[in-house]
Formats: C-alpha cells, structure tokens, sequence
C-alpha cells in the first residue's frame, strides 16, 4: 500500500466509484464521533454493492463469494452523525483468485479524506469454500477490471 | 395507535419529513433481508437527526435529552441490501415532558409501506436524568409541533 | 401483554431460559448508556440460539422460519458498557403458526429488571415464505412449549 | 507486526487479558458466519474493558482518552453465531502518547487461532484532541505495561 503521506492526499478524483451514506445516530460513539469499527462496515457496503451491481454478485446464490483475508485502515481525522459520508472504491490489484481493494471514506461538502484503507478478498466456491483452480469468475474479473487503477508508464 | 390495517395503509404524504439511508451490507441477517433490529437503529438516526436539525438539540451538551422508554414497530414487508430506505417521521403525540414519534420505513422506488413503529421519548435534564418540573423545553416543543399531525375536527 | 406494573416487577425466577451476554463498546450511544436498539438484538440472540439448542432450528436450511412482525419494548433502567447482560426467555403464547416470546434484560449482579419486552414471530415455509397450512413443525412447537408459561388455574 | 505464520500460531497463552463475548444473531452475515467488521467491535470491547478496569479510564470524563489511528486484521478461520467467542489482549508496543495492543479472537471450546490483528491508538486531552507534551498519564502508562510483551533477551 502506498505511504501514509500518499493516502492521506487522496481525493475523490482518484475513485471511478463513489456512493453516498447518511451516519445512524448509533454510528457514534461517546466521544461524539463515528467508532472506528464503523467503517469497516460502510467499505463491506461499498465494495458489495459493486459486486452485486456491477460484477453479477448474488450472495445467496453465486457459485463464487468473496471471503476477507486482510483489512488495514488509517483514520486521518472524524466524521460523527448526521453527517453524510460519501464512499469511494477503486481495485489497486487483482490477483488469481484475490482482489485488493482500496476505499476513502469523505464527509459529503468536506473536501479532506477522513480515512483510506484495503480489504483483501479471495473468491470461494460456494460448496468447497476454497479458491476454484481456475481462479474466479470471468464475470468478477471484468467487473473488477472497470474499477482498476493503471499503473501510470512514463513513455520517455 | 391505530389499527393494523390503517398503519398497513400509510403512504408519504401522512409524514412531513422524510430521509434516505443506504442499506449497509451487514443489515441483512441470514434470511438474506434486513434483520428486524437494524429498523430501530434507522428510527432513531432519523428522530435525532430532526431533533438536532430542527429542535436545537446538541447531544453531548443541551440541558435536556431524550431517553426512549417505549417502542413497538410492526413489520410489513421486507427490505434487503442493497437498496435505499426511505424513513418517514412524524410526531403522534406530545405531553408535558414525552413526545410519541411514528415512523415509516419505505423502499426508495417502491410504493408500499414496510414498516410503521412508534418511539416514546421523555426529556429529562442531564443533570438529574429525571424530567423537568416545568416540562421539555420551548425549543424542542416548537421543533416537535411542527412536525404534529393535527386531530381532524369535523364542522358540522 | 401485562401492565406496565407487572411487567416493571418481573424477576429472573419468571424466565426458564437464560443467556449471559457481554456488552460491547458500540452498545453505548452517546448518552453513556446502551442505545435502545441494542435491546432488539440481544432479544434476537436469545431467541435464535433457543431456536438452534433447542427447536432443531438450521437458518441457512431449516424447512421453516421464524419471520418477526411485531416488537415491542419497555425500559425501565439503563445499563451501560462494560456490564454484564442477562438475557431472559420464555414463551407466552403459541398459535398455528405464530409464537409470542417474552424477553428480559437484567444486569449481572443487580437485582432489578432493567426491560421487558415482546416479539411475535410467524413461522414461514422457505420456498413459499408464507406459513404452511398444517402450522409449524412439530419440532418447533415442542421445543417452544418447553418453555412456554402455564395460565394458573384456580382450583377453588 | 509478525509475520504472518507467526500469527496463525498463536495460541490463548500469548495473551495475559482474555474475555469472553457471546456471538449475536446479527453478527453473522448472508454467509452464514460473522461478519469482518463484527471483529473489530469486539477488538474496540476487549481493549476499552482493559482501560476501564484497570488504567482507570473514564469515557465520559477522563482528562485523556485513546483515539484510534490505524488497525488491521489477518482472518484464518471462521466463526458463527451462536458461538462464544475468546478475545485476548496483549501490547505490543508503548509509545509516549501512542499504544499498540495485538488482539486475537477464540472460539471457545477451539483450538486455532481465528484472527491476529492490532489497533494504534493515541491517547489525546479531552479538550485540545491533541497528545499533551507530556505524554500518557501515568495511570493509563502503568496499566498497559501489566500486559506488555517483553522482548526475549538472549543471555549467551
């Protein structure tokens, strides 16, 4: 993952994918601001909406899901109710069977990142749990692919 | 409150202030629809919400505060992730110290209701966790009526 | 239900079945107390690992589930973070398809009830979702009328 | 943080503070086990019921209190509900202002290790939200160096 400086210059331009949460009143914790455990929650909504409306996801029935292997975050400051928060998703890297992803948490009309952090998933076959031989789906690749951020290749 | 039936029948139009809020994903439980509890959670978020939007409530410092001491909800219809729910409030009743709140869970999109529930606040001062002798302050009544529905008086 | 004063008086011995449940920091709400939305899924929690101990109730396969569709709470007490909460279960009424369950939370160590609480569950038919026209299955109704109260009959 | 088989053997006695959570209804996902953020929750319980119970942490009122500022976590194995769950803590490492605790979660009755992940939190003045230049109070220092690690010396 890129360093902490990096991450905590994020904009949401750097995001092909960004959707809007309104805060619950229990989102909140005694400090008056949104608890830490919360946005976790809030990058599992973003990154499944995606895969269901953009990657053929159905979590019922899938012969592929997606398990969480790794999760790391970075709080560079806090959001508390009502707030809205505005979740932005990109795909840093794509592997056999796992996907890195990276999500920015941003406070609808605030222009700083609040936080940026990665999930790690590896797509399982439904009856085994265990990553197929061939790796996942066509249909979550190509729609993983949409949201990837390429390499930037200087030319000279 | 009123009957099945009639709670069964609520439309939009009963309910002068209406907030949308994204399903999360961990709302739905393994019935693959929004676990019964999440529905409270959402009720409260849009009572406070109208409360420090409208009712100069500021939770960790106003001299008075709402303690919920009643609540009932009936269940309709279901609502799974990740759809947008639309929660609909408006104030039954107010007392001396206590405000009843119904509220709605509407599916953006979707006409009929799935849900109507009732919360009872009374305001107590934080100092003494007990309700005032005076009753809720100016401020919070004014906010509350606005939202009132009014008894429909026949003239004739 | 029973009235208010019934129900403010109920004790531990009123319960046949009772789960112990740490309370977790999120519970609080910024009222330094746990927000009353967690009551429901602490009731959620006693009832589900009834139904799974005791009913041969399976959520992802069973033939038949428990669909709520009415709730309803009274709070007496608080309790906050870091206590201990008991969770306390009986059954009060069973229909065809439905049962009502009563609910209590205490604090571990204090003497009185700090809610009390209903939930009416319908038994539905996974493939239909709808209640089977010979009610619920007899596992079920055996394993809830185990803890089910019995009307006090007056022999005089 | 240790390598990653290092983690994935990590058994009840690394940890000197272990307590016991039971899993909620809503805790698991459509996947039939608990959800990733759930882990996090429980991470947040752990480590605040350490601070209010022996580093004299007040939530509400203490001169300082810990904000989190980066936390991650590896998953190796599952859990679901209606299971108990272990939560075991450690430090890692003590800063002037800034903690490191290591978390892992049990299931009770199991042997393996089902996550390894640790929470960075800064302990700041209630009233600037900044680290106070003389670093941690005394009683939240001593407190954690009960369950630090020491590091192995080698004597030869």
């Amino acid at each position: 993952m890129s360093g902490h400086g990096t991450l905590k210059a994020r904009i949401r331009a750097d995001y092909p994918y960004i959707l809007e949460y309104r805060t619950r009143w229990s989102d909140n914790d005694m400090y008056d601001h949104m608890n830490n455990s919360i946005y976790n929650f809030l990058y599992d909504s973003v990154i499944n909406t995606y895969l269901m409306e953009h990657c053929d996801l159905h979590p019922s029935t899938s012969p592929q899901y997606g398990m969480v292997v790794h999760s790391h975050n970075n709080y560079f400051a806090s959001i508390s109710f009502p707030a809205c928060a505005e979740l932005a998703l990109r795909v840093n890297k794509i592997g056999k069977s796992s996907v890195t992803y990276e999500i920015a948490l941003f406070e609808k009309g605030v222009e700083g990142v609040k936080s940026v952090g990665e999930f790690i998933q590896v797509f399982v076959d439904r009856e085994t749990t265990r990553p197929n031989t061939n790796g996942m789906a066509n249909v979550l690749r190509q729609g993983l692919e949409r949201i990837q951020m390429k390499p930037c290749v200087s030319k000279i």
